[in-house]
């Protein structure tokens, strides 16, 4: 466990100012480079493309790389970030993870049928899912054309490694569709591939891009970023169970009409005694109720076994978990908004 | 015109009997280091890579790119074949095509609602779209990180390239899905995209991991290739329009069902006087009709426009300009092997 003298200490108003100025910048310049990235000289193609762009949201993925590529140098504590700029590689690998991010995004809303994303209409609901699944497949090509040009390999092939993971962890959740006997190892090797994977090698390739070739700094940043990944996960399957779709921004109880386990299930499954279990299984297979009202009844079923308030604590956990990864760093605001960013993954109700 | 000095020689008995233990060694190893690749730590992954090994066919692609690496050596007429062995390098981008071909027919399948591909049952019918649009995310993803493993960037570079192009080319094929004004530009841009970049740079690639770093030569297996690969593709079309199912191999029609205006049609479309072309029109249009029934009745449309002859013609004309690309090559059984397959891109019947 950290000392208190290790905690990171607030940013100060300066230090969050220039922090926001060097995120913003790099951002926009990631936004750039993976528009130039996508363009193509086909009309139909570039209209897609730019639709695309529509689903970004708040670049979670870029945003961690681009602190990571500060975080990690030696010198962040005395950087003029009002004036710093990030190193071309960082850019290209925070746009990497951006695209595959998309691609995902993009197949994802194949399976899910989903017909709006952030707002916007999707693709396959206004071309269909030919044109969803292949614009996919483009975004993917795209993001593995550019993250070869680093100059080296070592960032393309932890991006075609992570893909292959995130692809995995996805096969394996559709394999347990269903399962009402998923258990929470699974569920984790699951969480881990699907979402955690990508997460954490944005942390990485953001530090490695800055120039730290420290193993101990790679591993750090990895570690933050999984531990991390899995609590936001999480967190997300909780909203799901428990957010207004107001307050969450998208449709909730998606889960439970998908035939996904999530923590919180898991453990009630696991916890309660074998007449509940056996009501709470029958709510689950009674697909002729609608997922909002299962949804509802599983909470009040859920609340008997503590199952939210023990998934909220593993959330938790995992991102003190991920705050003492910090705690070797340089004291630099880079560090102290890594650590803001990780309590901010827990507390968000949207 | 290359002179009659200049065309390839067929091949002595000997030479392709050397040709053909050349070609059968490299395709076990491109198939191994596939089977690696793809495998998974995770059974359910496992079992699903397993299964798409049986869509398999002729490897068209990593035969071509094994050929090419010895067709452009200079010591391409001494070589032992019986004895010599591909570099590695070679049997890796060999490798890397055949996975990026594999993640295509996954999510054609998909696309193509197909129930049977090569007399085994589509991963989508099997397991659900949702399983096959991964899946094919997968093996695109293994191809990527496998083709970082060459040790520089250029290989990778060029596939990522190619999954953009051929992605780009399918996108623009659905974009004018219906569209019965559809041109003979439009159409080639289309094929050459989607169907004749990947066998151009299977061609090219494999020349350059055999270690010819010229780029003429490079040229030359790329323009080799890619007029292939549209004469293939010219080939496909036409059997798809005149060919019978048994000797086919899979079902016949399939363009005219998905509103797919191919080379024969598109001619027709352009030659024939206003009243037939209308005629031509509404049939295409008759939706109600079966597409076996409309099939047949374009074939005689098409005879009176000399339509599925100038596909032919087409055809044969691009193969012979493949040939050409052949004639600064060293004589050797492996140019001579490269003519023969030309040949039979349009004579073949299956």
């Amino acid at each position: 466990m950290p000392s208190a003298a290790d905690t990171p200490s607030p940013p100060s108003v300066d230090a969050l100012s220039g922090i926001q100025s060097y995120v913003a910048r790099t951002l926009q310049r990631v936004q750039d480079r993976l528009e130039a990235q996508t363009a193509s000289d086909l009309p139909p193609v570039q209209r897609l493309v730019r639709h695309v762009e529509r689903y970004r949201g708040k670049m979670v993925r870029p945003t961690l790389a681009a602190i990571w590529g500060l975080a990690a140098r030696p010198d962040a504590p005395s950087l003029n970030l009002e004036r710093h700029d990030a190193p071309e590689n960082l850019v290209i690998v925070a746009a990497v993870c951006e695209m595959v991010h998309l691609a995902t995004l993009v197949h994802d809303d194949v399976l899910d049928e989903a017909d709006t994303r952030r707002r916007t209409a999707t693709v396959n609901r206004l071309h269909g899912n030919e044109t969803a699944v292949i614009l996919g497949d483009y975004l993917l090509s795209s993001a593995y054309h550019l993250c070869c040009q680093t100059g080296s390999t070592a960032a393309a092939l932890a991006i075609g490694e992570v893909g292959m993971t995130l692809c995995a962890g996805e096969l394996l959740q559709l394999h347990h569709r269903e399962d009402f006997s998923l258990d929470e190892p699974t569920y984790f090797e699951i969480i881990d591939r699907k979402t955690a994977s990508l997460i954490a090698v944005a942390c990485r390739l953001g530090a490695a891009a800055a120039g730290c070739d420290d193993p101990a700094m790679a591993a750090r940043a990895d570690a933050f970023g999984r531990m991390l990944g899995v609590a936001f996960q999480i967190q997300d399957d909780l909203l799901d169970l428990t957010g207004a779709e107001a307050t969450v921004g998208k449709s909730v109880g998606k889960d439970v009409e998908k035939g996904k386990l999530t923590l919180p299930l898991i453990h009630h499954l696991a916890a309660a005694p074998a007449a509940r279990r056996g009501e709470t299984l029958a709510l689950l297979a009674d697909t002729a109720l609608p997922a909002i009202q299962r949804t509802a009844q599983l909470r009040e079923a859920m609340s008997l076994t503590g199952s939210i308030d023990h998934a909220r604590s593993v959330a938790a956990g995992l991102v003190s978990r991920a705050r003492d990864q910090l705690t070797d760093l340089p004291d630099s605001p880079a560090r102290s908004t890594l650590a803001l960013m990780a309590d901010a993954v827990v507390t968000r109700s949207f």
